[in-house]
């Protein structure tokens, strides 16, 4: 399958983690993409169609067919295209890779959010509780490994750019002790294989402007108390 | 691959929709399986070591490697025993049914259970709406198929036991109309073909006992308000 014969679009923002894990799987399987910029402010009527129910980025539309929710995608694009395999083939590995994905969505993303960005201060603190939690799973479930699935990064790695990206800027935002190297040698020690691994570093958005960006929405928030 | 020599474990409790899909998935493979019955109010060692992150049920055991979260023991199953296919092969509709049964877990179960067993009112009537949105996606998507797969049931049908048997007990109990074949006629003819297949009804736990302790369940929220 010859990838740049396919119409191939990802609608996205820049910074978003969740629109980086769809980059990099697209990277790491050599496929050209065009992207479409989109302004959250004012959806275009293409998000609005092809995502009728969350209305979010990213989308991932490939010959018409759109395809909404980070991981859904990254699973898609692993199946349409063969070469170097995201998920592993063994079916209980990958029962692994779908259950820590999972966890990070459903445990570490909206916690560490809010762990940040919430005005009331008990709400705050729960959050933070329960993300220092969750993330002590994660250490724990690393071990001595390089990658979540091994030697080589996978869906848990991929699904984890939101923890080794996002949550370090977030925390330095609010002057917040969350992901520490202190605190998570290993995950710590993980997360900067992964952002200085060459698929990811060059799918990554440059940091300043998204910590201006947050600091500015942080500032804004803590002004509304 | 012979069913019977492999050593296969459910950790669950009767009743739960959750477990039931496991139950679901695997009658249709023809898979043997030991059904552990957990006390949830004094969880057993197994289901703490098997599940240390959530301690919830299902959990799935296959030859010692324990498997927890429904839709990826699901999934699992239907990658280890390959007759009678749960997903579809094609990578298009394999995302479109990890997106609906994401979207059932993500935007039904909770809404739909705090629509009943919720006694702050304001948030009642929050989750009743939320529900109600979100079972006309489902309508909407559904069109005029018999299962949302096609003609046979499949990874979103078994996802949705949840609407077809659970949201009907809930609302009884509650006298609450959320889940009507007068709001949601596709949807509702969906479910009552899906309870009435021989392989979920064989499946299904007795209706009666499941609504009398979600009647006593609900009575005693009310009488706490």
């Amino acid at each position: 399958m010859a990838a740049t014969q396919e119409d191939v679009t990802l609608l996205g923002v820049v910074g978003s983690p969740f629109v980086c894990r769809v980059q990099i799987a697209l990277k790491l399987k050599g496929i050209e993409c065009k992207f479409l910029e989109e302004n959250l402010a004012n959806k275009s009527d293409l998000l609005l169609k092809s995502n009728p129910v969350y209305k979010k980025v990213p989308v991932f539309i490939h010959n018409e067919k759109p395809i909404a929710e980070s991981l859904v995608i990254v699973e898609y694009i692993d199946e349409t295209w063969k070469n170097n395999p995201i998920l592993p083939s063994d079916p209980y590995q990958r029962s692994f890779a779908r259950f820590w994905s999972k966890f990070i969505d459903d445990k570490i993303v909206g916690a560490s959010w809010k762990s940040v960005f919430t005005v009331d201060e008990k709400e705050r603190e729960k959050n933070v509780e329960e993300s220092l939690e969750a993330l002590q799973f994660l250490e724990n479930e690393l071990q001595d490994k390089r990658f979540f699935g091994g030697d080589e990064f996978g869906f848990v790695d991929i699904a984890g750019v939101f923890i080794a990206f996002s949550i370090p800027i977030f925390q330095e935002v609010a002057g917040l002790q969350l992901f520490t190297s202190e605190k998570f040698p290993k995950l710590f020690k993980w997360s900067q294989e992964l952002i200085n691994h060459p698929v990811v570093k060059d799918v990554l958005p440059p940091r300043e402007p998204l910590f201006a960006f947050f600091k500015s929405l942080y500032e804004s928030l803590s002004a509304s108390k």
